[in-house]
């Protein structure tokens, strides 16, 4: 054993506490009354980053929220230099009643740690850093250059950061991006994704009156917002789990026969799969398996939806108004602004009588990713996670999205190798999400072989 | 003017700081939380009744919920016992956003008192109270035999009622019901409502994953709870806005062309009705005018939805659970459980794969209510109402419901005159309720001459 796996073996007890600690910062990105949490968050990221080694870490500002920015460059010109990338804040926690314990008061139980953030993306960005930690202590280097960029709005796609990236071309050069933002296959296969889809966000509203009105003096006479709602959103996808929306397929680059069968070549338990969400059968678009509805199809799914009286009991109104949150996961060369578009225009056909309909279109959303299975970087991760699970990983596309990685490719030219630890049913964006303690140790020791690798790769 | 006209006149200012108070109290039946606020306005309302010279008026119970009575039965054998109705409880408040001022915070603009529960039904009822009260103090009697009922869950649709009823026959005989809950046409025009619409209530829920999953690694692969419901309640009513459920209108009593045109005959300004709601258009049944709708045709509302993430920003998961809140205005003679259980029956055989559905049907409802317009009772409101409005009243039929007056036709035998002095633009149910000032002393005046014009009434 080398001394910084040594070293990273003897403060474990300490990073958990760490990582406790930095869970219990509610950084939701999402509701504005958690701003200063990211704010918080990010002090304390700064604070940790200093304590490891890493050079007059920063806080720099992009729209409302913080980044935090670190380096270390001493590596040498011949060393490449790597972009480590992560995020700091955490999803929404609702519905509340769900969760066994307060999100935000992690708990361990079974070698795992509970909390909202636990795997995405807090426990698993806090990898890299106690890597660094440990080679510094150890060694009084890294054998790479090394830049970091933790962001705090990665759960809202990132709006502010296109102008970020464009503004700080020069600072963020890079050879490579590794992103401690990702998951593994399972507890004993590892995978690198080769894709990751897009993503776009909508808010439909409909209107009707001009507040909510009593159902027996109105009710059959004007049309009632929900019903309008309801028929909007059940003319988006057809019966074969198809989405109706004109041009929605349109850019799709289709696999080819051989890349399908790759990708389902990989072991795929469905049942189980079915079994630990609590569904009987897989629904969606006919002609597809499940993991390629997944990886390389385009989806339109509605996440919320509320109008009207949800408290306990009847209140017999037709409302004002009601309201879905939509979005939309993209391929590969789907564009995240036009699909959005094309779903906005064809609910604006579609609008009933006796209502009205506003369309809100987030701005930015995220490109599809890709970035092929032979590049250098994959190569190395690769052997890494051959070296570390003792058989070669798959080449997967995710159904997430990370609004970031495109804009590293667009903007700096890099591809960004996906190296996080996390696991599929550790409950992420869900009640009760989790990261296993073993994956946390088994991620320090795969990231410190990476930057070893790396040190002697062409990129 | 007559010594109790001239007591009433006097002790305007007292009144309306005695409903303030009245609408204090924040007595919402259907949250749980307000419970004790119900009692509280149940031992409110029995000193105001015990100020007033009734005879110890006493808190009895149905289920959880208190209701008021008190009588005065001195008035002789030969004179008729008149049973007063009215009700304490109140709607909700939501959406809070858009009272102007706090709801349970009265608050006097343009001779307009404004909380929710104003105009229904703590306004309403105090009405005959006063009058009870000037009378007594002035005349030292009443001309009839005076029994009150005042119950505190009429917004719940009385579930407890049904059995209190039965149980206390004896105590509330009577010849007579004159109901404190109900609205004239308009400041100038009079109505005697002769019908009322019935009402049964439904909560559907569809269901999916175990907890909400994330949208990006399952999204495309499940069924989404909010799309299959979307789609169910997209096949409640076809595009003619009829009720598409199986047997909906079947037990409906189609009215005579003469009754619908003397329905359709009372003047009625749609424009003015669309403007007020801020709606452009009606939108109903084909082939029934707007009063039509609201009058004598059966509806059915979806009043709430909820589903996934509704809080700000965007969270992309695909729910646990959506659910719908449905309530139904039923017509003669239609019955409320057979109704809901068609509507139920009809979403069973309808649900898409990959979710399961559960519907909720609400035990009781109200059964739909009519009353000829020559009933004596009707005969001597029509009377009271030329004298105080210079015209004759319309007879017309109302679209809201009131639960009671089909038990106390059915239990009791008896009618229900509908004498209550709001007006329909007053926001009941809705943000900014308010009762005018001028119709609460209009319809002291009214209670007065009807209490009087009664003793002389063959029941």
């Amino acid at each position: 054993m080398t001394s910084w796996q040594r070293y990273l073996q003897q403060h474990q007890a300490q990073f958990i506490e760490q990582m406790s600690e930095f869970l219990r910062i509610p950084s939701i990105s999402a509701q504005p009354e958690h701003l200063p949490d990211v704010w918080q968050c990010a002090r304390w990221l700064v604070q940790r980053l200093e304590s490891a080694g890493i050079c007059q870490p920063a806080i720099l500002q992009a729209g409302e929220y913080p980044l935090v920015y670190g380096e270390w460059l001493e590596a040498g010109e011949d060393a490449p230099t790597i972009l480590i990338y992560g995020h700091f804040d955490v999803q929404p926690v609702e519905p509340l009643s769900e969760w066994h314990h307060p999100p935000f008061e992690p708990w361990i139980e079974d070698d795992k740690i509970y909390a909202r953030g636990a795997s995405d993306d807090k426990g698993n960005m806090l990898v890299p850093i106690v890597v660094l930690e440990a080679l510094l202590r150890t060694e009084g280097r890294l054998p790479v250059n090394v830049k970091l960029l933790f962001e705090g709005q990665e759960e809202i796609l990132s709006p502010d950061l296109p102008a970020f990236i464009a503004a700080h071309k020069t600072r963020l050069a890079c050879d490579l991006v590794v992103s401690a933002d990702g998951w593994q296959w399972s507890e004993s296969e590892a995978d690198l994704r080769t894709g990751l889809r897009g993503l776009c966000a909508l808010e439909v509203t409909v209107s009707g009156p001009r507040q909510d009105v009593h159902a027996g003096t109105h009710g059959g006479a004007l049309a009632n917002p929900i019903h309008g709602l309801a028929q909007l959103l059940s003319g988006l996808h057809d019966e074969q789990g198809r989405v109706c929306v004109p041009g929605f397929y349109q850019q799709v680059k289709a696999l080819t026969q051989a890349e399908r069968e790759q990708l389902n070549a990989i072991p795929f338990d469905e049942a189980q799969w079915l079994a630990r969400v609590g569904v009987t059968e897989p629904f969606g678009e006919q002609g597809y398996t499940t993991r390629e509805r997944i990886g390389i199809r385009p989806t339109l799914e509605v996440n919320g939806i509320s109008g009207g009286y949800q408290g306990h009991g009847v209140k017999t109104i037709i409302p004002a108004r009601a309201t879905a949150k939509i979005t939309c996961r993209l391929v590969p060369d789907q564009h995240p602004q036009a699909i959005a578009q094309a779903v906005a225009d064809h609910l604006h056909t579609r609008v009933p009588p006796g209502v009205t309909l506003q369309v809100k279109v987030l701005p930015n959303g995220a490109h599809p990713y890709y970035m092929a299975s032979d590049h250098p970087g994959n190569q190395a991760a690769a052997h890494v996670l051959e070296e570390i699970y003792g058989r070669a990983p798959y080449y997967t596309r995710s159904g997430g999205s990370i609004a970031l990685l495109t804009l590293f490719q667009q903007q700096l030219g890099v591809c960004t190798v996906i190296f996080g630890f996390g696991l599929p049913d550790e409950n992420f964006h869900a009640p009760n999400e989790f990261f296993r303690l073993a994956q946390f140790a088994r991620g320090q020791r795969a990231w410190g072989a990476l930057l070893l690798r790396l040190a002697a790769t062409r990129l």
